[in-house]
This record gives C-alpha cells, structure tokens and sequence, in this order.
C-alpha cells in the first residue's frame, strides 16, 4: 500500500527489503528508505495536501508506512510565525520561526519522528517500543506509546533537566537513567537492541524514525506558499533533522510541489557541543567525537550519528555551521520571549543565538527569507535559566507599596 | 464593523456602550457583550468557518471586535482526542478529552480570552495592559503582550507554583507578586485598574476578555461534526469559562449552526477551593467565599466573580458540581497520562477526577457522548507532583546493570 520500495545503504547503495534493520551488512553503511517518486509523484499533490487534515499525516505519501498511520493523528502542522520585533532587532526584513514549542502532546518536534516510528513499529507487530534519549525522545515515546498501548523502555543520561525527566515519568514508562552522558546511554542500547526483540525507535527502527523529521520541513514549504526558504537554520543533535528538513525540499522539488530549490541549510550547535559545527568550520567532513558539556542538553550527542551526513548537506548548499556559547543560548531564548512571546527550550535559544551571528556575520543576507527551527518548548529546560531573569517585584496586597514599586519603574 | 451592538449589565438590564467598562452604575451587576445575532446569522455559517484558518478566529463574528484580528493569529483549534483508553478504564462508550495542553504560544485556554482581549485593547487605544492572575493569565498576558508590543503589569499571589512563575518572567513583564491569595490580589488590582488608565484583561476589560472563552465551545461543537455533547465538564475558578462554553453553544444554536441542544454542564472543582461545587450540592445559588487551600492553584479562587451564573447554568442545563481531594487531582493526572499520553496540569486532573467520580455515581451515562475540558499543560504544575510518581531505574552503563534491573520488572 505504501510508496517505499526498500531500503538502501547510504554508503555501498546495497538494497535490503523493508525490515526492522538500520546497517548494512556488508560496510556498516546506515540504511535509508527508498521511495517512488514516479508513483508518489502521480498521487500527492499541492491540492490534496491542502484538502487533508492540519497534521503531519497529510503528507503520508512520503513517509514510510505501509497501512493508514496509528500514532500521533494529532501531531505535527504547527504555526510557521512571522516575526516582526525579532526581525527588526536582527535587522533582517523576513524571519520566520517554525514554532515546534506547541507540537501535540509533547511539544517538541520528536512527536513528529516518533508518530512515524511507532506506527512502523505496529505494522512490523512489536509489542514493547524503546529509545536512547537526550531527554525530548524520552517524553515523546513515553506518551505515544502509552496511548498505542505499546511497553515501553526509555534510555536517558541521569543528568538530565528535573523537567525532562517528570516529563516522561508521568506516562508511567519503564525509565532507565544511566550515569553517563548520551553516548554511553546509545552505545548501551544498541547492545541491548542486538539482544532483545524491541523497536528501538532511533536504533533499529532508525530509518523509519528518522523520516518523520521530513514534516517540518513539508510544513515550512507550505506555510510559505509552497516556496522553500532562503535559508534554515536547523539544531543538530545525531544530524539527523538537518538532513531530513534538506531531504523534504528536495522531495518536494523532485515531485513537483515546488519549482526552485535554492535553500542553504545551517547547522546550529552549542560550543560545548559542537562536533558538526566545528568539522564545518573547519572544511572537513570528519567528525571528530568529544564529551559534551552544555546547557542544551538535547542537544549533547558529542559522537552524532549522521554528522557526516550533516556536513555534507550544509557543504552542497551552501550554508554553514556556527556555535554559542551557554550565556549565548540564555540570551537567545529571553530574546524570543522579549520579541515573539514564545519560550523556546536551550536548543531554541541555540538556532536564535546561531541566526543571530549568521546574520551579523553576514552569511545570512539582510534581504533572504530565512526559518529558524524552534524544536522544544522552554517550560521543558527551566533549570536552564535559574538566576538568569528578570525578578518579580513582591510586595504586601495594598496600594502604596505597589506604588512604591512602580515609581521605581518608571 | 463588528457585531457587538453595546454592553448589557446581567442584573437590571441597563444598557451601554461599548467602553472598558465593566460593573453597572446603577445596580454594580457585571457587564456583557450584546450582539446582533440576526446579523451574524446572515454572516456566518457552518461552510464560512470551515474555509478559515484553523485558529479562535474563524468564528470573529461571535467575537467582540470591531477590527481585524491582532493578537493570538495562532492560537486556538487544539485538538479534541476521542479516547479509548480512558473510556474503556471509566466504563463509557464515548468520551472526549479537549486538549488546551497546547494551545499556541502558553499551553492554557488562557491564551484565548488573552488574544480577544489585547485586541480589544488595542481597539481602545491603550499602551499598558494588566492581569490578576492564578498563574496561566500571567504567563499568557506576558506572552501575548510581549509580540503585541504593550507594557505589561503582571499580579499575581506570590505562592504560585516555581513554573509559572519562570513562566511569565522569561517575557520580561513588570511581574509583582502580592503576599496574598488570588483574592487578595484581585482586590488590590481592582483598586488599581480605578485609578490607572490600563486595559486589565479581566477587570475592565472583562466584559470583552471572557467571551473569548466562547471559541472552546464552538471548537467543540465543530469538532463533533457540529453537534454539542451530551455532556460537558469544565474546571470553575472564577466560573467564567463554564459560562462561557455555555454561551457558545447556545449562539451556535441561535444562529442555526447546531439545531439540538441538550447538553448538561458539569462544574468541576478541587475539594479545597468549591465555593461553586458545594453552592451546587446544597442546591442553592447563594455562594459562600472561603479560603482556598489546595494544589490545583490555578482553580484557586474562594470569591468568584461569575460563580453565581455558573451555578445557574449548571441548574438549568440539568448538570451538577463535583468535587476532588488533592491526592484524586494527582491521580486524575497519572490517569490521564497513562491512558491518553497527554499530560495535564493540576486543573487537568480536576476535570479527569470529577469525570470519574460523576460517571461511577451515574451522573454521566455509559452511552453519553461526554467531553472533559483539559485546559492547562502538565509541565507548568510539576512541583504537585513530588513524591507521587513512579521512580527511574538509576544504572551504570553496562548491560549487567540493566538486566538486573529487566529482571525485577518482568
Ligand atoms: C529540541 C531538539 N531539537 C533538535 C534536536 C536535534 O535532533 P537530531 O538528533 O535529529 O539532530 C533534538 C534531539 O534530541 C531536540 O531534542
Ligand atoms: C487551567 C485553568 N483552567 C480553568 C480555569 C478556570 O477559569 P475561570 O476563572 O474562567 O473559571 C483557569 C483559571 O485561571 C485555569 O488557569
Ligand atoms: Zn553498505
Ligand atoms: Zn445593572
């Protein structure tokens, strides 16, 4: 019933045919879904997205699924914002943020590639779903999968933000902190993928995952008018939405939906992770592994997954990588808030405080249409900003000591 | 423009124009929005909404502007999950959750009354706007303010919840936190509002403010396939939202939108904070005020302001009140969680607990169609939940450690 006809070494091109499997055999090359667009081409088009429901689903077509999708009906379609304040303070004249703080019900873009994964996971009859999680993955799977009535195992580092991890406790999952950061977290799991029979949603059913994070960038096109941006500036963690967000466009180009394609992709990192953005800035395509130590830490994959693939996107378009330091991403998210009242979560402040400099430096041109990916509400990293705001005024409930206070405001 | 034809005091009748006014100078009864509904019948109809974006405003016209719409351009049209989980643990055929957890940009029904009334400010040409608050209003108001570029002062009871009140801050209002309950504060505000020339969303601007709550009712109905439910639960502080909802169905059915009406209304409250709940149970309409004491702060108003109408409604659609203890609030939450993946804030679990308990005393039929108003998000309450949820698994990265751990939970 679907459009995939398989799935495919990104390195050797071997072909493998639909299955809970993630590497080749052959070079250890990670698989990735093959579509055809000559079909998908003669079904999906501009009007009958437009006559489909608000939500990630009306995109089906290109997403890896073989019966009607099961998990996360309400996920996905959020707002595409038109910043006025926050453009005018940049100095650039059209800023977009594509407002991932509100996606339904976990409020971070993981709601999209977990609405992919577990439908995946039900087609292929598992009955217990899994993740290794930098905190967001963990909130998603735990609701989704509550819902679809799947057990579920959920992977983070102990060190995780109080937020987080109350975020995914409440879903009544099985959670397992381990004392280690993500990568120790990752490198636990895939062992324990190897051994039992679980859809671990971002290991073994990674290439179907990883394929939900294409609706933001579907979305974006779409709330455009059915134009792809100048430029995105897109978080990277593993990679992996960078390169999905650049694999929508060009499926939207390839399908006809669009007619140019001449977006530059941006890579945005925190300094205290910032192996793709540092290969970049570099002009390599080698990652080089490191030990994360940042506020984002949704963010803080210090050995990403698909960094290779990442840099190879923003080198082909012509973008670039750049970082922030923490006081940088604090800054980043007061200035949302202060322009556009939405509270993004650390990676927000990261592609703000990133577009920023990419602006100042230039590389982002004063008159370009640019979208900045805003993937996670704020209320998920609170910790983050402790000691770091404004105070509230506290006062006895009378009229003269609010007068007392306003008189120092004014 | 508009279709508001003045305001109305609820008590004597008397009439006024449209002013940020909101109490009779003759008898001190609260004010309301008039409209012409013959007009809008003319105007509005169920093939006009469903052209419009999918936002509060495709139903303007039952809303008291007289412009274009200024603020709140996203907020709005949350989802409305059908439940099967939760119905089936409850013992009902069809059971409805409408989920405001992620109303566009703060997570909170608030975000609705905000967009009609900063709007309506604007309309009034002022340049400062002003909240007493339980929590969401602040973090709503602040927001909102913050893109509609207004000063914003900010009150609220200097006990709310660690959350909510980062949450209003990181917008940067004048945020004053009064040594006192809400209504406390809003006795001091309304003194305030007197003699400062500000838009107080819900003191002078209340009149306007509260029909936005209006746009929950007629999402509802819409989303039902333009039929009102049998049944409908809905959290009281003030009142004003469960007479609103009220109102929305009964405009729909003025203007033939919807040509049954039989619905019943529920008042939920916490068992620490029911002056409309327990009004109800003695089946009088005289409200007793008390002082709250309960973590469903957000409910935490002992004077409402519309609890009277609220009582009336009840009364008159058939329904009743109900009431929790702060540990059913939690278990309302862990419910709703486990069941729906959706997480709630304290309110939340009110609504989900008093459903309950109205369903096992067969208030709510097994074969009614009932929707429970979910009307703030989960992590803007966490600190309610200490000590009360599951806990992690804490382990060192090794398998070992891991299977120990599987070993106890199968
Ligand atoms: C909020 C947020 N933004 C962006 C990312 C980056 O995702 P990726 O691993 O696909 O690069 C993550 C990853 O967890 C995240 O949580
Ligand atoms: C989450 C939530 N639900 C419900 C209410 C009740 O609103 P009302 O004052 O209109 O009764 C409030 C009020 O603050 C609230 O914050
Ligand atoms: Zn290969
Ligand atoms: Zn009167």
């Amino acid at each position: 019933m679907g459009f995939v006809e398989g799935l495919k070494c990104r390195e050797c091109g071997r072909e493998y045919k639909v299955d809970p499997i993630y590497v080749c055999e052959f070079c250890f090359g990670p698989l990735e879904a093959v579509y055809d667009y000559k079909k998908i081409k003669k079904s999906l088009n501009r009007k009958k997205i437009l006559q489909r429901e608000k939500n990630l689903w009306r995109y089906k077509e290109l997403l890896p699924i073989d019966g009607e999708p099961q998990v996360g009906l309400n996920s996905g379609f959020t707002p595409l914002v038109e910043t006025k304040n926050l453009a005018r303070e940049l100095g650039v004249k059209t800023l977009y943020v594509k407002d991932d703080t509100v996606v339904h019900p976990t409020l971070s873009f993981k709601d999209r590639v977990v609405a992919v994964a577990l439908t995946k996971a039900k087609e292929f009859g598992f009955d217990t779903v899994a993740c290794a999680s930098t905190g967001n993955l963990a909130h998603s799977v735990s609701a989704h999968g509550a819902k679809a009535g799947l057990k579920r195992f959920i992977f983070i580092p102990a060190t995780l933000e109080a937020s987080k991890i109350t975020a995914a406790l409440i879903y009544e999952p099985n959670l397992i902190a381990v004392d280690g950061n993500y990568d120790d977290v990752n490198r636990l799991c895939s062992e324990i993928a190897n051994k039992y029979k679980w859809a671990f949603v971002n290991i073994n059913i990674r290439p179907f995952y990883a394929e939900g994070s294409k609706t933001l960038g579907f979305e974006i096109v779409e709330q455009l008018g059915w134009n792809a941006p100048d430029n995105v500036v897109v978080p990277c963690a593993s990679g992996s939405l960078l390169t999905k967000v650049w694999k929508s466009f060009k499926e939207f180009h390839e399908i006809g939906v669009i007619k140019k394609l001449e977006t530059k992709v941006f890579a945005a990192q925190a300094q205290g992770c910032n192996p793709i953005a540092a290969a970049l800035k570099s002009h390599t395509d080698v990652i080089r592994p490191m030990k994360p130590n940042t506020i984002a830490k949704s963010l803080a994959i210090g050995n990403p997954a698909d960094g290779y693939y990442a840099v190879k996107v923003v080198q082909e378009t012509g973008g670039c990588g750049e970082e922030v330091t923490d006081q940088e991403i604090i800054d980043g998210i007061k200035l949302l808030a202060r322009t556009e009242g939405i509270f993004a979560e650390t990676a927000g402040g990261v592609t703000v405080a990133v577009t920023k400099k990419l602006i100042e430096n230039g590389c982002i041109g004063k008159n370009d249409t640019t979208v900045i990916c805003v993937t996670g509400n704020g209320l998920k990293t609170q910790e983050a900003l402790n000691g770091q705001m404004l105070k509230a005024h506290y006062i006895p409930p009378n009229m003269e000591s609010f007068e007392e206070v306003l008189s120092n405001i004014k």
